[in-house]
């Protein structure tokens, strides 16, 4: 079967671009002495997972403990959930998970601390702790070195948690390739803060975990770094291509929709909207628009209600017709690779498979 | 067991509220001989859907055919697809759905017109037909009254298809409410002109669907309509409190979170982002944040990624503690709920069960 023969709306990946995008990461991992330990909350999709350990990856990220869930029954290991773990309930599901799996979290409270070292201490378990630092974020993450010794230094007194290291998020470098080094610089001179603090304790950091996509490359200009969770990167999308972190040919995912209506002068519908695309904007630039029209880019896809993609035709000589088929780059794939229970593989347009978003719905 | 034993992030939902909801609007409609087709597109569960017509629906409303497909399935009938059908594999689909039950299209192409046709004379069906009008959404819908005369003659013509009526959708009309009768009176001066064209040509409309939730109650100023597909009015959200449609004891939804972090100074970091509530900005006013935070309504819902509530302090001088809950008010209910498996259901907290979103996903 072709793709063009799939009912719409349609998300396919393009296993050429997929597998090339992993092996290039993979290789600056290995050219750089990384770690790659990718965010798979970008797909949620075990098949895709074991691709990523396949290819080089030493461990997964996940956000949320049903996310470990499915990806440790999918036969996953050696997992980091980089999110708080707080209430009886999470607490009980991931000491479950830490019996037959390892296990690390990421925290930056002694409350989030203080309740797995219990849960894992009567649960007879070890879990690594990474504690989070906020390097310009300004999400999560302890402020100051002494803060974080000050965690850490808990850590290695409190039963069921062995400290492992540190944890930030780059996701504020949010800048060109070519403007990426001097944002990298602030943050490498803040990391060396903290690890000389903890350094100066006798902590030492097994490991010391950032890196998000659009830094990705940049990853070696942070001394000390050892390992990297980047996550688009498997598929890419308009955000990363808008800022310059990969070209066309490295997006691996795209939707196939029809055109519904065209009785508005100047607009055509597309068959998907917020419930199809998710309905975040573009971050950079112009910060408008909902996906670029592949055929087409000179179509703007305006706006969106649940189920309706608006597309404005006056910056293009095209008409389409009702019926007919296009394609659109998503802005952030995470998001609406999260909308769909299915997506669709195949290479040069011949469908191989389909995969599960078997991750999908998993909010706790 | 009460809601606040539940995990976080939980969607509940108070059934007496949910209840005067439903009974009021169906008492409008009684009370001006209107007729209630709700767009099941907010809840998308079969069992509300239910509750809706044992309060007086004569039928609902969906986008999908999947959505149709589901509903179909618990027991349904009489079902407005109100999206134009397009491509064989709808097209069969809905065939199969319109052997066992009522299934009406709405469209405003000869393309999806053609299609229908063919595939329900082909399958020994008939479906009715309503013919979309554009009454200021600017989405979709024929522009003028000779469109949807010409558009309505060829339905006429056709085999397997029966000319119905019109529908159209007054989203625009996204004022409040002691500014809408003005809005609603152009909206009611275009529809007669629609109207009295068919008229003249005696194509008699049985059904004239229109009817957003902000418009609900003043759906009685549009001389010659039939029936109102409300959707939001079943729950109500930030967005329909924002603009006056409702009160705050009129909101049905809620979600329970957990806050995760709060070491970044002036910030609390909530365990839902936009995975959990939908990227959905407030549609109204200043057109910012992602909710409002029910005990604490002087705490800003500044911003959000996909798995963190990001709450602005500054204004606020309470000071969440990690593992504290706190209840949210979404934005946008039908978004938000599309994000979820699993609805939870309470009186005066004590939950009384769950169902789920059996809808979810269905974007074909």
């Amino acid at each position: 079967m072709q793709i063009d023969e799939l009912d719409t709306p349609a998300v396919v990946v393009d296993l050429d671009i997929l597998e090339k995008n992993l092996n290039k990461l993979a290789d600056y991992c290995n050219q750089y002495n990384l770690r790659l330990r990718p965010h798979t909350k970008t797909h949620k999709i075990p098949e895709i997972a074991r691709m990523q350990i396949r290819s080089g990856a030493w461990g997964i990220t996940v956000a949320k403990v049903g996310e470990a869930e499915v990806m440790a029954a999918a036969g996953l290991d050696n997992i980091l959930i980089a999110y708080p773990i707080l209430g009886q309930s999470k607490l009980d599901r991931v000491m479950k998970l830490a019996r037959s799996h390892k296990i690390t979290v990421s925290l930056d409270s002694s409350e989030a601390l203080a309740g797995i070292s219990r849960a894992a201490a009567r649960a007879g378990c070890s879990l690594d702790v990474l504690v989070e630092c906020d390097l310009g974020m300004h999400r999560c993450g302890l402020q100051t070195p002494d803060e974080v010794l000050n965690l850490a230094e808990q850590v290695t007194r409190l039963p069921g948690v062995r400290f492992a290291g540190i944890l930030f998020y780059p996701g504020h470098v949010w800048a060109l390739p070519a403007d990426q080094p001097a944002a990298m610089t602030k943050v490498s001179a803040q990391l060396a803060e903290f690890l000389k603090r903890l350094a100066g304790q006798s902590l030492h950091c097994e490991v010391v975990s950032g890196g998000s996509t659009p830094t990705a490359y940049n990853s070696h200009l942070l001394a000390g770094l050892t390992e990297i969770r980047s996550g688009t990167y498997v598929f890419n999308d308009r955000n990363t291509l808008d800022i310059g972190a990969c070209r066309l040919e490295n997006c691996a995912l795209k939707l196939l929709v029809t055109v519904i209506s065209n009785a508005v002068p100047g607009k055509a519908m597309i068959d998907g909207g917020s419930k199809t695309f998710s309905g975040d904007r573009l971050l950079s630039g112009a910060k408008a628009g909902y996906g670029m029209v592949l055929e087409y880019p000179d179509i703007q896809f305006e706006s969106m209600s649940e189920e309706h993609g608006h597309l404005d035709l006056t910056s293009s000589s095209h008409r389409p017709k009702v019926g007919e088929r296009l394609s659109i780059l998503p802005n952030h794939v995470c998001a609406c690779v999260n909308m769909h229970d299915t997506l669709w593989f195949h290479r040069k347009g011949v469908v191989e498979g389909s995969w599960t978003v078997a991750g999908r719905g998993q909010v706790r």
